[in-house]
């Protein structure tokens, strides 16, 4: 059972979701907790629940290239108080870690597979939001190692889409321009853009939470993800292995987490949006103050940051 | 150099203190990067930086049992544009790991030192907040396994502590009433409540982030920490060390953090605050639906986790 709760003093969003302590857990510190064989991998189908969808589409078990499931320790149900849908997207029928390993064609049909369920996600009228999210390696909190990415549905959107979309319509409303877009024409060529291409620019931002925290922005306006063409999408795919290598060649491969921040699925008519990724290596632990304070300390200027992933 | 930023879009708080990245790191893969021997304990005192102040008060080096040093890797200093000052608190000579293992003399000492040294800063115009917090090992985020606790003083108020003294401030211009009283009132004797002594309560929050997560309030309403009684210092000491023990009795003596909430030193009229410290075990490895979304996914209700510390 799921349950939404609010902290009666600051208002803070917490799932309790007890379903999820049941959870194998590859990473356990002796070999012998290690979850044989790994479900996510071609022909062990039988592992996971049945297929939301497998790409391309309609593709047999096994036959596969991107395989959704149903995540078995969901943190929000239909039947739960915390409502939505959580799925797995299983990016690879082979055994491989990170979003560097992917062929081109591989890695454009996991973000195809990303656009299509957050676009099926879109039209549940029960939901919010979808937040998809890949957890790589056990520091960035992966519980399986075999590459994979969440999609959580949720029927409430979560406070840091709702800041960053209530900010960007107050700037709209201020300046009638795109916060993003802004951001893009202020860092152009400057010395936080690690890397740029047709349809995209990647960055170390400014404020920084992570070391080699990077982001990779559409230079085309557009809010949702979902809404995204067809080109833009095969691009993503290109210019994120391309970053994850990066990161990889200059960190020595490191646990990191990525995120898709897209419009909220019925926004309110104050917000603006324009929907990015947001990487974050995580190299540095979260520690007392950073918990405590909810201020962030990073040890690695973005223009150093920057300069290194450059030249990786 | 240090510098306080500001994320653009969100607004978000992130300090860039580079000198931070030379930190030694006791805790890294290869046993042969170990920082040997300690700096931090009795007879290496040379290997920090000249003592601020030890207890009892002008204790000898060697001699101390509480040690309070500048942090050699500071997060802020008063010639950069992160404004402030990074002390260290060395809880015990002895090289041990965890608030456990201080007896109740030592702990006293240690909390009253938390006291004097804030109390010091609270004075200083410049400061606008002191946060004491400690990371207990490696993945509480410590860099040094030596017992010990940080005391950030800084020219702003974080975040955290500006929306929990916001939110009180509401609560008492519409209730008459301070939020926390409240909230104890409202948990009394309550499925959450881990165990309460003369002078705090000891609970695991309604919306709790993390599992097992504590939150010890003193049952008397005062604002600060720097301004609470002898008595319940001593007091608070020995329920302190007491939720840690039970802690790690109940899960095998996790990593830990936990931080004092105090108000901000020169408050807002129209904030309201009552000091309490939050406890933080670090067992479940924060991912990208938590970064991403700002939002937690706590497997462990708190009223499950209160009823096994409560047997611990």
């Amino acid at each position: 059972m799921s349950e939404l709760r609010q902290d009666p003093i600051t208002g803070r969003s917490v799932i309790i979701a007890e379903s999820r302590a049941a959870r194998p857990h590859e990473f356990a510190t002796s070999a012998t907790n290690k979850v044989m064989p790994c479900p996510f991998c071609v022909g062990n189908e039988s592992l996971t629940p049945d297929k939301i969808v497998s790409y391309p589409e309609d593709a047999a078990d096994p036959g596969w290239q991107v395989r959704v499931v149903p995540n078995k320790y969901p943190a929000v149900q239909w039947d739960t108080a915390a409502v939505g849908t959580h799925e797995v997207i299983i990016e690879s029928p082979e055994h491989i870690l990170s979003l560097s390993e992917l062929s081109h064609e591989q890695a454009q049909l996991a973000f195809r597979a990303y656009q299509h369920r957050l676009r099926a996600l879109s039209q549940d009228e029960r939901l919010g939001f979808g937040l998809i999210f890949k957890n790589a390696r056990a520091e960035g909190g992966a519980s399986l190692e075999h590459l994979h990415s969440q999609l959580l549905g949720m029927a409430f959107v979560p406070p840091e889409i709702q800041l960053e979309a209530s900010k960007a319509g107050e700037y709209r409303m201020l300046h009638d321009r795109c916060i993003f877009c802004q951001l893009l024409a202020d860092e152009a060529d400057g010395d936080r853009v690690v890397s740029e291409s047709e349809h995209f620019v990647v960055l170390c931002p400014y404020a920084s939470r992570f070391p080699y925290e990077m982001w990779v922005v559409p230079k085309l306006h557009e809010q949702s993800f979902e809404n995204a063409g067809a080109e833009q999408i095969d691009a993503l795919a290109k210019i994120m292995v391309q970053s994850i290598q990066r990161l990889e060649a200059c960190l020595d491969s490191p646990a990191y987490n990525y995120w898709v921040h897209t419009a909220p699925f019925r926004m309110s008519r104050h917000d603006d949006f324009h929907w990015h990724i947001e990487i974050a290596p995580r190299v540095a632990r979260l520690a007392g103050f950073e918990l405590g304070g909810g201020c962030f300390i990073n040890a690695v200027a973005p223009e150093r940051a920057a300069e290194r992933l450059r030249l990786s």
